[in-house]
């Protein structure tokens, strides 16, 4: 496979990663960058991220083969937009927003060709933002969701899932709302808890010296980007919400153990959140 | 400062890097360490963790310049009894439990030598057990709290504190009580939150793999052992349901802002999880 020309529209860690990934692996013959600033794009080309640069999203698509967007979930769909109305027919569209439904719906249903564009979620990622932490390896070996529906081309859907198995990502297939159900639980609701336990802790600048590790890990995807999950938490709140209510379940559980000091219940509890950890793996 | 013969009593993760850290330190002339069963004590010796082996943890009191007991926080008040009362005056004591005051009222309430008795706990550890992933450098630049109350001798505080930064830990100085609420906090809580987030998990076995590293640290700690963990969580439940109570607040203002689809609360949730995140630091 080669790209003759790669277009990353928003070059941030997911982006520079695929940039950096690209060029490493020789997969496309230029790679353009398209953002809204000159200043902090023109970094990204210096340090070879990216080929050449523009602000032109429109310009950009009519000269681009693959088109990746990486722009937070509630500026894909617009964008996406207006790229498709500009892009030749052969030239394939995908994202990688954290949430499915409402973006591939929304590009289903927004007459253009649906031919072009298939939904994409590569499950790599940090608490980190901006092409300075990208890394050509980020997609080795982790998973990416490449979204089909009754609408998809499966000719474009073989070309989409070989682009993301080229930067070295294992590809699955999944219909958009499975995607987004299960993310719910494996994405969303651990970022969610994460920010609400530290946002519950209570300490003083001293004391904060006896957080142990165990805190930290617990805790360390509270510290991304408020906006960009803001977009994410809003747009799949509705499979969000039972999450939620399923974990309040075990706190309450959790509650009634304590109140009574059952040793023999805080263990039963202790075992079942085990049983499922040893078995995600490390 | 030299140990003419420090004593380890359960040799396991902590226990074994006490013994590994003191040797690379030259801390002791002689490490001894006590447990249950020859068989787990012997290729603990033979891998140079420990010195000399024994079942006899009076007879080992009776020998020991300092005794250091890394059991389960349910084990240790009876064996300190059973040591301190077959040791020799000038022998200090101290532990490795993740809880305090229970321990140290205990002992200081026994009647025995209460100058001899100093509570510690070093924040160091993991999700791993056994003195197989024991690390010569598991102290180095860890905190380690060293309890100080009104019967506390002074020169006994200063002794355990020099045994603990010779290991290359740093030491504070904490009233029992207040290290119990401080770890509720920056411990219990975000093991049982681990724990039930792990446990609310349902999931198919092809769903697995759309678990992102935000899930695997956020329930890294939920592997632990139950047993100990529910020991530790059981023994500081009074000061562990306040914590809760408030995390739960913090989820319920998520439940609202979710339900009502508010994208705003969604961000000003998420600023407050990233603010004490930022400030805890890595």
């Amino acid at each position: 496979m080669l790209v003759a020309t790669l277009t990353i529209v928003g070059v941030g860690l997911l982006g520079g990663s695929i940039g950096l990934a690209a060029k490493e692996r020789k997969l496309a013959s230029r790679i353009v960058g398209v953002g809204r600033s000159r200043e902090r794009l023109e970094p990204a080309r210096q340090r070879g991220i990216i080929d050449e640069i523009t602000l032109d999203l429109a310009g950009a698509a009519a000269e681009s083969d693959i088109m990746v967007f990486c722009t937070p979930v509630d500026q894909i769909i617009r964008q996406i937009q207006i790229a498709a109305s500009a892009s030749r027919p052969a030239c394939l569209l995908t994202d990688v927003g954290s949430t499915k439904r409402h973006i591939v719906e929304s590009i289903e249903n927004s007459g253009g060709n649906p031919a072009s564009f298939v939904g994409s979620h590569p499950l790599a990622g940090s608490e980190k933002q901006g092409w300075e932490f990208a890394q050509a390896n980020l997609f080795q070996g982790r998973t990416v969701v490449v979204t089909v529906t009754t609408r998809t081309s499966t000719a474009a859907v073989a070309r989409i899932k070989e682009f993301w198995r080229m930067l070295g990502a294992v590809v699955v297939e999944m219909d958009p709302a499975e995607h987004d159900r299960v993310l719910a639980q494996t994405s969303h609701l651990p970022h969610l808890t994460a920010s609400a336990l530290a946002a519950s802790m209570s300490l003083k600048t001293e004391q904060m010296m006896l957080a142990a590790s165990g805190l930290r890990d617990t805790t360390r995807i509270a510290a991304g980007d408020p906006d960009l999950w803001a977009a994410i938490l809003h747009e799949n709140c509705r499979e969000i919400l039972p999450a939620l209510v399923s974990l309040r379940h075990t706190l309450d559980r959790w509650q009634a153990a304590l109140e009574k000091g059952d040793r023999g219940a805080i263990e039963s509890l202790l075992e079942q959140g085990k049983q499922f950890r040893d078995a995600l793996g490390n």
